[in-house]
């Protein structure tokens, strides 16, 4: 399965986009196929730039991503996109009639669009978006953009393990503290108020800045305002994505990022591992009768737990 | 700890709020004090009915919530609703300044409402709502409402994670193609189209049922139309799900689904110690060494989790 991977990668490399896709596939499946393609791209990587895009649904993610593309292929960059919004309309859009802006990217060899999609593997969405990004850095993607919707644990945790995330947020009253709750503040680099045309913007804007007092973070964040339906603002915003790419790379802390980020998936790659193996136990008698054992309430679920693991007394009961 | 567990746990069963909220706060924060709530709660267990209710965000879940509450109050049942949607007014509503419904029920005695917030501990969500509603049935509350926002791959898991799931659409072109891709349709016991007093009620309900015509499931769910505002439906809403409870129940489908959802548990349990561990290990020398290795390309991330089970050999390399 190797050499299938080495030579998909090789004919991604030379701008395949079907072995392109095929690796992605791959990657999303999880499991052995993933850890076939990990291994023949992790060592070709590192010179990729990731950008995480997430916000509340409805707050224009798709329409900044596709301004974004704009200024970048102005710039004569290059620039990858993995959709993981499962309303945006790159993702299934086709089906639901939305309009697709992206379709004047269609045919740009500057640009590539996946939507992702791994409900039902182990690991899903943490362990995939790495994985799917080690494919493109791979292949020589400079810049990755990782849309995610703002809401949900894994999606906003996603989100927040790209080098510069960027947040959305739109004119209305308590959005900013919305996203504080939904945990955006935390992983936010730049703050970006989409529909900065409607009432509400400067008191968005207000807001926010109140919220960012408050949290006092140790590098405050940018905070820029677009209109994405026209482009207003995009070119900036790309901007303070670049400054925040310098600061990052210049004090250090770009590497550092990385290094727990690596931190993270090796530790979240060991518990999958652990968690296919209890899985696989799930099968067998010995499982069985445990869990009859904890339906019937003899037993609790974390020695239960324990006695799987063979290593801890069946203590706290 | 198992001490201090036991006696909240008297004094919550003997109708004291206090103990009952520090008990779902030992669970929140996860690890050892998750494990010893769960040992003095998971033995008095098991008569409680749990009732997932999920949708888009707007979709009117917690209006819809507080009409159901009217419903079970009036029949002199007892239901406590655990709400897991970071944009839900319960969770934090006085802060937004939102009109909370909830407020009517705020001094009843068979009312309880608690927002869940399990950000940053290992398992989230996912491990500490079951363990929320093993501590809600062991003080015998028996209805229990799990409101969770239907976007995101956790919140998605922990609402079909229920007895009975119920799914709220709105009018709107798609929106049950969105369900769908969402992966909804998969979880959805009972389906309810709320705000069926605008125009494209019907075409919902018509979109809805060739989806599940497409889909075919095992057993079709139902289709209930809601006006959450004035309560309109709510009653009927309440009577397709104690059907559905029915059903199940004389099926012995009840029992095989909560057998299931123990197993899912107890693997997660699993893998929580075991990324535990990890992250323990993290801390290291040789761990810090294994990453240096992988941030210099030289060791994939796969391969470090080898190392680091010290199990199999580092292949795939």
């Amino acid at each position: 399965v190797t050499r299938d991977a080495d030579a998909l990668l090789g004919k991604a490399g030379a701008g395949d986009r079907a072995a392109l896709a095929r690796l992605l596939s791959m990657v999303e499946r999880g499991g052995d196929a993933a850890r076939e393609v990990g291994a023949v791209t992790h060592p070709r990587g590192g010179a990729a730039y990731t950008v995480g895009l997430t916000g509340a649904p409805g707050a224009g993610k798709s329409t900044l991503t596709a301004a974004l593309l704009g200024v970048v292929r102005g710039r004569a960059e290059r620039i990858a996109v993995l959709a993981i919004d499962p309303s945006s309309p790159f993702t299934g859009g086709a089906i639901l009639g939305d309009r697709i802006r992206m379709h004047e990217h269609a045919t740009d060899d500057g640009v590539m669009i996946r939507s992702m999609a791994t409900r039902g593997h182990l690991g899903g969405l943490a362990l995939a978006t790495p994985a799917a990004v080690r494919v493109l850095d791979a292949v020589g993607w400079p810049w990755i953009l990782i849309e995610t919707v703002g809401v949900g644990q894994v999606e906003v945790d996603v989100a927040g393990a790209a080098d510069t995330t960027v947040v959305v947020l739109n004119p209305g009253w308590g959005d900013a503290v919305q996203a504080s709750k939904a945990g955006l503040l935390e992983i936010a680099d730049v703050f970006v108020i989409n529909k900065a045309d409607r009432p509400g913007a400067r008191e968005a804007r207000d807001d926010l800045e109140r919220v960012l007092d408050l949290s006092s973070p140790a590098r405050r964040p940018e905070v820029l305002e677009t209109v994405a339906e026209t482009g207003e603002g995009a070119a900036e915003l790309w901007e303070a994505v670049s400054r925040h790419r310098d600061d990052l790379t210049r004090s250090g802390e770009l590497d550092r990022r990385r290094a727990d980020r690596l931190r993270d998936e090796v530790a979240a790659l060991v518990a999958e591992r652990v968690l296919e193996r209890a899985r696989q136990a799930a099968d067998g008698e010995a499982f069985d009768r445990l869990i009859d054992e904890v339906q019937a309430r003899r037993l609790d679920p974390w020695s239960a737990a324990d006695e799987l693991l063979g290593s801890a007394p069946t203590s706290g009961r």
